[in-house]
């Protein structure tokens, strides 16, 4: 969902989102020199970080948190202007933010994610003994990570991504998102101040600028770096993992990048609630201008009764919607370009569009229709529009919206809209919507992402680069470690939490204990 | 570690490891439209798979081992001929490879493996109500499985992957290995009599014949296909691990391939017992002809006290060792070739060979040595030669044998030989050990991989494709599973293994309940 500002040689200056226009101080770009002496910077601090009592990385974690909190109004303002979101939602953002980094600050007190395994030595069994085995995780090593423009502040330089690498023991370097340089950069000294406060090694945190195909390609192939973390574009996410797959030493990229996250109006709850529906989903739909990786961007339903008050209803709403800044001019532009090629479509109609805004890069919101048909004919109808644009399809039975389910793509999110009366349906359709997405809701909207233990923000390719994890949530620290076993090692060489009478988690024998 | 007999076009020939002959009846090799019926097959069973409770498909697992059993010596009497290993070697391997299908009949039990979490809602909390947020692991999909020639029972039709894919709830597909169509066919159709035994879906089990470039490269380009597990040579392995890459959904693949297992003499250890640990090695050398994944290829040692006495004793039982059969007369060619490389490399020594056989196919075991300066300048002397050959490295202090363990490649093993006295050294080249490896030992030797909670059978890449994983033990069933979470599904929709009051263990706020 990402598009890059080209920066200006040697510099990259703030834009206002609502203008196009630069300003405040320019920041310097790094050069491939600056991402090697990142990464041996990183590379150096790794064994120092990762072996330090686990209370220590917690409360590194919480200081992060408090720093963020410390820079105050400033980071809101610059957030505003650079991203173009409202204050309140920016300031939800910063509270969401912090409360991750305390999330994972008490996953790592918690120790469950060692994921500790010890099956004890049985010296007498026939016809060999089994050896002493215990298991932790340990982590990757130096995470490169690149933010989201559309969450500026949890997707970014503090984001859920160097959260979860910090958590697992991973260093972190940074390549600073070109739409928010400013917020980036006070974010990174706020994390860098929390370094010296906790007596961290120097090289735990990283924040480069610059060109993605350069300061970013440098990164993800320099031989230092363990894995990658991404939310942004299709095109940026699978140019990373062609980087990574090209290397001598081949490393996970975990990225996030494009869902349409269908919608499902199972025939009762249209009948029940069709024009409440209408109201609802176009709320969940121009929510930030559109920009969330869960928007809404795919409704099917089923022709019956209640479709056309849910389209009445949406109408209306899509009439009160006002047009919001979006995050940067060619996000702004992208989104357009999007919205006509639906437009102009032979077998598209428009349904309602919402209100045209004043400002530069005000974006309109968009409700399109189209029939089953047409939708599996087309892959590009099922492309993402990043931005508050979404398309009906129009089923003529189950079996149509069956096969519509089967040739999408792979989803963050997948939600029915049902009532009592479509129960049978829905337990017919779930194992479609399960392997289909890494989240499926009833009677909400997917927009909203929970940070919690139960979360998966992720998804089959391509809404994701790997579905078998998520990036949000305490599960996202699994993605930076990998299990190492220690077979007969003297207490004096195991690992502090290995050792007997350690009082961390564990499976002993395959049983918890 | 394979190399594969090329067929006679459309059919495959079992050949006798020890003459390299043809013998028995021919098998008829599959075409691409034979893989696309196994693909349609397994992708229609999926479902049902996947759904049946969990106690029908443990039985399932269970009826796999009975089956094995069940077909008696005629299975061992192939597996001898086919790949040269003796009678007591495979009826052990035999008895591993049931093992393993009742362990992880005991793991679909368990439950453990569904990563269960439950984040109750919070309807009251401020300023947003939490929703009701519950998590299970489910399968990805159609597993294709290309096993290893050097375990024909338990990493080959009913090993290790296959049996952790099912236990995930994946429909599997064997391309069954050239060297062994007998033994492979045997157990395939074991594993058939149990489908049907325990009324499964016949597209649950598939077992194709043919040429990796076609039969093995259809399977892993093809759409249903989920997920690859693989055991054989590093070429192999990087070849499927591109196919797989360059699919337009990308999919995981799970290779095992090239290690060279370093083992650390220590100064201590060495002085008191270095003539012991010469003649141990040497029997962990040249068990099972060395053709062991887990072989020890590399012995690094700082000069000093004891090494002699280590050579002497190593040199005597290499003068004692018997030539063994190789699986396969390619295997036994490409042996000779490494051998001879490393015997005419100007800057290593031949320390001793073993016996010459009789045989056609005998492998003759080899040690030798180089300085570790030699070895940092020649990579090549750091690539596997599969078989009883090993390399010693002798560094002039620990600080060159840092050097040379951070330049190795990613290991499945590495292991310490030390006394109380190398504690401290031991200490400080465990990080170093732990980031390079899948499994650190002490005084032990890396050849028998025990199947248990606590193994890693994995390691950073070149020794498998995903060092985040094992092919052996019970962790291997997460390489086949990805998380999806249900967000407020009524009670009649959810899994019922995350309903109110299931029994399964699960995490609840994160906690163990």
């Amino acid at each position: 969902m990402a598009t890059l500002t080209a920066p200006a040689a040697g510099e990259l200056r703030s834009i206002d989102a609502a203008t196009g226009e630069p300003f405040g101080e320019p920041f310097a770009t790094n050069s491939a020199d600056d991402v090697d002496a990142a990464c041996a910077a990183a590379a150096a601090a790794f064994d120092d970080y990762r072996s330090r009592p686990l209370e220590e990385r917690a409360a590194f974690l919480d200081r992060i948190a408090d720093e963020i909190m410390g820079i105050g109004d400033p980071l809101i303002e610059a957030a505003m202007r650079e991203s173009g979101l409202p204050r309140a939602r920016l300031e939800g953002e910063r509270g969401r933010t912090v409360g991750q980094l305390k999330l994972f600050a008490q996953v790592v007190r918690d120790g469950h994610f060692l994921g500790l395994r010890v099956d004890p030595a049985l010296p007498e069994r026939q016809p060999l003994p089994r050896p002493d085995l215990r298991l932790r995780k340990v982590p990757l090593g130096p995470v490169a990570v690149f933010g989201a423009s559309n969450f500026p502040l949890a997707f970014s330089t503090a984001g859920g991504d160097t959260a979860s690498a910090l958590a697992a023991g991973c260093p972190v370097i940074v390549k600073g998102h070109g739409a928010h340089p400013k917020t980036g950069s006070l974010v990174a000294d706020a994390i860098k101040r929390a370094v010296t406060a906790c007596n961290m090694p120097e090289g735990v945190f990283g924040h480069v600028l610059g060109s993605g195909n350069t300061v970013g390609g440098a990164l993800v192939k320099d031989p230092r770096i363990a894995a990658v973390g991404f939310t942004g574009s299709r095109g940026g996410g699978t140019a990373l993992m062609k980087l990574a797959q090209a290397r001598p030493v081949p490393i996970p990229v975990y990225a996030e990048m494009s869902s349409i996250n269908p919608v499902l109006l199972m025939p009762e709850a249209l009948k029940a609630r069709g024009a409440a529906l209408g109201t609802a989903f176009v709320a969940s739909l121009t929510m930030g201008a559109g920009q969330f990786c869960t928007n809404p961007g795919l409704l099917l339903a089923v022709e019956g009764e209640g479709l056309d008050a849910f389209l009445d209803a949406a109408r209306a709403a899509m009439g009160d919607a006002p047009a919001s800044t979006m995050l940067t001019p060619g996000i702004h532009a992208a989104y357009n370009e999007g919205v006509e090629e639906l437009a102009k479509h032979a077998k598209v109609e428009t349904i309602a569009r919402g209100q045209a805004g004043q400002g530069v890069t005000c974006g309109q919101a968009a409700l399109f229709a189209t029939t089953a048909e047409a939708f599996l004919a087309d892959a590009a109808l099922g492309h993402e529009v990043f931005g508050a644009s979404s398309l009906l399809v129009r089923c003529r039975d189950e079996a149509e919206l069956v096969r519509v389910l089967q040739e999408a793509e792979g989803q963050l999110t997948a939600t029915i809209q049902m009532d009592a009366g479509d129960t049978a349906m829905a337990q017919r359709l779930l194992p479609e919507l399960e392997l289909k997405a890494g989240r499926v809701l009833a009677n909400g909207w997917p927009t909203g992402v929970e940070v919690a233990h139960a979360m998966v923000h992720g998804g089959p390719f391509p809404s994701t680069s790997d579905g078998r994890t998520t990036s949000v949530g305490t599960m996202a620290i699994d993605r930076y470690l990998r299990p190492v076993s220690y077979q007969n090692l003297p207490e004096e060489l195991l690992p502090v939490e290995l050792r007997d009478g350690a009082a961390l988690p564990k499976l002993v024998d395959g049983k918890p204990a």
